[in-house]
């Protein structure tokens, strides 16, 4: 009978100890001691996937004395990372060579995406890339696929398979592309539709509306696309906004009559709460006023804004308090350049430098968690250690490099101020390394090799 | 007897089988086919730890029958990188947190720097220094000591036990610092010339005279600093120019007689073929037509200019035709984000694309590599395996994490177009792990464990 008890208790309920970092609300807006939760000695309790209660071990210790407890000393658990814009056709393509966005495009990008429409060959891929992401610890991704339905298809099999909650959609693409990668306005409008049907909701996946970016769309396929925003209300819309100064050119010279580039997307009823940019870059205060308006997010990809020679984006703007928008990180692979949210933050802070302004150690973190998850208005399922969330989360080492070792010589922070330091320091020399091990919904997904 | 032959003959002379790549000449001026030397499968061989020979393993393999021959196959081995401006002490203050240069200096440096008058304290971490660079391919660096005599004698002890080719400094800093940390023309002329006869040339070790910064020094011992150079014309002279604005603007305000930063130098007689002047960020065309003309360098610190947003560097001026500036990259650390030269060149290129600019992969290998040797006036003894040189190289592998492995998925570059393609991936994506051994003379001094 008590076995029977402990064995059943075993599969839905199960703690971790460690210390927990993660962010209750916004750092940019409130105080440290208003966003921050950090707890030195914890306990998360784990039921059924989701979190069921997080607090001091001194405290819950007796409450679950007859549950299983993984103790990870040494450590920090945060909530697993979220990118919130990122290829994954163009993994192959990462760090190649010479060029602005435009050029890029057509000398790497679209050879490559070709190669999706085989869908053996996109599903291989999935799962490398999936598997990238999780040793890097990111838990959640909004994905740009393929033109092609298989692409999607073989991305959503690959992330059901790992029971991760991901978004995706097939790229929207009727014109200022080659043949082999441009549908209709109708049949991607169709194909999406089915997508949709097929997936969205489906266990923790959900689906994106793609249109690649104003130039490689007419009036037409965007209408549709809007059309297909009216039709299921709960999907998200996910393009390119802003990233390069000759993009924003030629979409000036494309659509003549609108006052804007978000302009574009925002008549053709593109612009809501559930619509992501990737890049804004280059957005003016107006359009900044409008996404602020419309609750719309933006992913900040500041590893791909700095190798594509993009610019600098103006977070500080975007995270105003008159006109705040929701911004997520996003490595934006193949344009940025490491699959590592910690590097990508760390990139996010030279950007901010080199404009003078200063992303705290705090704010970045955040900016890849729970604010990744607001901008993804996930923030009702993952972000934080909130009771109720599912339990994505990831085990982080702190000295998991030589330098790392030197830098942080003592074990556990025991000020504030010791916790800013450690975790600046985990921001920028931090990368794949420091992720010791990567939960998806209370289950152990990845683990370093020792 | 032959016995005895094929002793000695092991001990003097040895070989490796690799693929190679290094420089003979500038890939900012002259071609790839004039600059970059490839060979695919090559040997090197070394005696008394210089480069007796470097060709094809074909042409040399019965020439060389009787020695060792180590064999790395899959890998490529590159001279070890030259790194043109390091400061040891500042090693436990990488990624301090929120400071632009000149409150950076006061909050985290001078702090640090004042604990290296203990000459035990400087030893252990001048010995962890040098290891974390060995461990990154780094064979050669200029080095910031602290104001303190007993830093430098701890770095040269700790390098001449490497048998590295280094060179360092104390640094003269006699106002605009903590009373502890400053010491005065005088004395920082006498405690300089002590070590220059004391380490001067002593093996592989080399001296540089290295007032801090303008801002620093008085007149008086900028004068002194100059004196040493007349006095000893073959050491270095190391010092900072123009990394920041507020830095540029407060020296025109300290020297209100000079028409630029550089003339602050120029006129002390501190401006000749071996200085080493890092950063230069915000110099005028005048001042790159001087830097030209007296044959000086810069030591360009990429990480360092955007993690402290000093500014983007002008490559593109420095090395223009016109007015040839010697450039070597620089860490920089503790200012700097990475002991890597790999991930400097990395950030060096996202420099480059900031201002529309392209940086090739062999140019920044270059940089890395005989550009640094050059900087550093050192290209008669390092920098590339021309017969005679010191055989300081790195085995340097360029699928050393999963992303790599699956981006760079052949085996060995059979085209120039693949080389340039797997060179860039590596500046790109390569950091510590992509060095697999660094031989110093050609002796192990370092290996990855597998």
């Amino acid at each position: 009978m008590f076995f029977e008890l402990t064995q059943s208790t075993k599969t839905s309920v199960k703690a971790f100890r460690c210390s927990f970092l993660d962010f209750i609300e916004d750092p940019f807006y409130v105080s440290t001691a208003e966003s921050v939760r950090y707890i030195a000695d914890g306990m998360l309790v784990i039921e059924k996937g989701k979190v069921k209660e997080l607090g001091t071990y001194e405290n819950l210790k007796n409450k679950y004395s007859k549950i299983p407890v993984t103790f990870y000393p040494d450590m920090t658990i945060v909530p697993g990372f979220i990118d919130t814009h990122i290829h994954f056709p163009q993994m192959e393509i990462i760090a190649s060579y010479g060029e602005q966005l435009l050029e890029w495009l057509n000398k790497y990008t679209f050879p490559t995406e070709g190669k999706f429409k085989d869908k053996a060959y996109a599903q291989k891929v999935a799962a490398v890339f999936l598997d990238e992401l999780l040793r890097n610890g990111t838990t959640t991704t909004l994905v740009f696929a393929a033109v092609y339905p298989e692409s999607v298809e073989a991305f959503f099999e690959e992330a059901s398979r790992r029971n991760l909650r991901a978004i995706a959609g097939k790229v929207m693409m009727d014109r200022h592309a080659p043949d082999f990668l441009r549908d209709t306005a109708q049949t991607s409008y169709l194909q999406s539709k089915q997508l949709i049907q097929k997936w969205h909701k489906k266990g923790r996946l959900l689906y994106a509306v793609t249109p690649r970016f104003a130039i490689t769309s007419t009036d037409e396929q965007l209408r549709l696309a809007g059309k297909l925003l009216q039709e299921f209300p709960d999907v998200y819309l996910h393009t390119h906004l802003s990233e390069n100064v000759d993009e924003v050119a030629w979409v000036r010279e494309l659509f003549p009559d609108c006052e804007s580039y978000l302009n574009v997307y925002d008549r053709a009823g593109l612009v809501g709460e559930k619509s992501v940019f990737a890049h804004g870059v280059h957005l003016s205060d107006e359009e900044f006023r409008r996404l602020s308006a419309a609750k719309s997010a933006i992913a900040f990809c500041p590893t791909s804004n700095l190798f594509l020679g993009s610019g600098l984006f103006k977070l500080e703007q975007a995270k105003s308090k008159e006109y705040p928008v929701k911004v997520g990180l996003g490595t934006d692979i193949g344009g940025g350049t490491s699959f590592s949210l910690l590097q990508t933050a760390s990139e996010a802070y030279k950007v901010a430098q080199l404009q003078r302004q200063k992303l705290s150690p705090f704010q970045a973190l955040f900016l890849a968690t729970l604010g990744g998850a607001r901008a993804l208005s996930l923030e009702d399922k993952i972000g934080n250690f909130d009771a109720g969330k599912e339990a994505d989360f990831i085990v982080v080492n702190m000295r998991s490099t030589p330098l790392m070792a030197f830098r942080n010589r003592e074990a556990t922070p025991t000020s504030l101020e010791e916790l800013v330091d450690r975790v600046f320091s985990l921001v920028m020399l931090g990368d794949d390394r420091a992720i010791s091990a990567t939960y998806i919904m209370g289950e152990l997904a990845y683990e370093v090799k020792r």
